[in-house]
């Protein structure tokens, strides 16, 4: 089985995914984007499951749009008891420290994982456990907010290996952990 | 006379533009990147002149290399009383608030301008005073440092107008601040 970890998210030109209060207005800087292909559908086609945090589960669930999903979620929480009744057979909770939780994605045949959630991609970052990150820039400088990045204990080398320009405003960086 | 204020850096994947104590080491990810040119020569070739703060001057200053730069330098400072001897004529002082060291390099004959160092860049954006920024990510993750972007009393929209790969490692992004 192929197992890997990909993250695919947009940041501000700052870093940040969210503002102070994890207000994406911004987001919408460029509608026009929400016009044109940017790769979101070719890369959930290449994934198997999604793993996110629990703060995230609960802010997909409080949107007012039908459930976003067509591949499994695992939703890694120490806390959470259950999954609520609406979300069963679409989100499942996975418990462990993040190594076994992984390893529990992989035994029900999920290899390919797309790892989504600010805490979420920086737990799994502090343990060097992602192989792959797609960053779009929407080049807006909040000045505060919530950064896609954290504190590591050791630096991480990653690679780009490609580049792309939407409408001459947005752009999107691929960055592949190298392996030495 | 035109006038721009432009930017030209490096930054870690997560956005510093050095460690906690300063060093760019870092910088030297990937030293292949010395060999191959990444714009900078064309970048200053249209430029009239510089402008840095205190920190970023002594820093140079303090390298064991020839004075790096073809184009005059003003130096930003409220504290410093003047250029060291080894340096006049290469270097100048400004005193006084941003717009009106800004003015008194206008009027000097000096329209196109590199801004550079850290604090300087910061306090250029808090007033909404960059109109171009050219960041060469070199893609490592540090976890910690000093941050390019500071924080700001209100966003800012950019659009980049162009992206370029080096080595499939190594991207560089231009940012044009819109002008609504």
């Amino acid at each position: 089985m192929e197992k890997s970890t990909k993250v695919f998210i947009a940041t501000s030109l700052d870093g940040f995914i969210a503002d102070l209060n994890g207000g994406i207005e911004w987001l919408d800087t460029f509608p026009e984007i929400n016009q044109i292909d940017t790769g979101y559908h070719s890369f959930t086609s290449e994934i198997d499951a999604l793993v996110m945090g629990r703060n995230t589960f609960e802010t997909v669930c409080g949107f007012d749009i039908d459930w976003p999903y067509q591949k499994p979620v695992f939703v890694l929480s120490k806390t959470l008891g259950e999954i609520p009744e609406k979300y069963q057979g679409k989100a499942e909770l996975v418990h462990g420290e993040l190594k076994e939780a992984l390893a529990q994605i992989h035994q029900k045949g999920y290899g390919r994982l797309y790892i989504d959630g600010g805490k979420t991609i920086q737990s799994f970052l502090q343990q060097d456990l992602i192989d792959e990150i797609v960053i779009t820039v929407i080049p807006v400088l909040l000045g505060k907010g919530i950064p896609l990045f954290g504190e590591l204990d050791q630096a991480l080398i990653f690679e780009c290996k490609s580049t792309k320009l939407f409408l001459e405003k947005i752009v999107q960086n691929r960055f592949v952990r190298r392996k030495s």
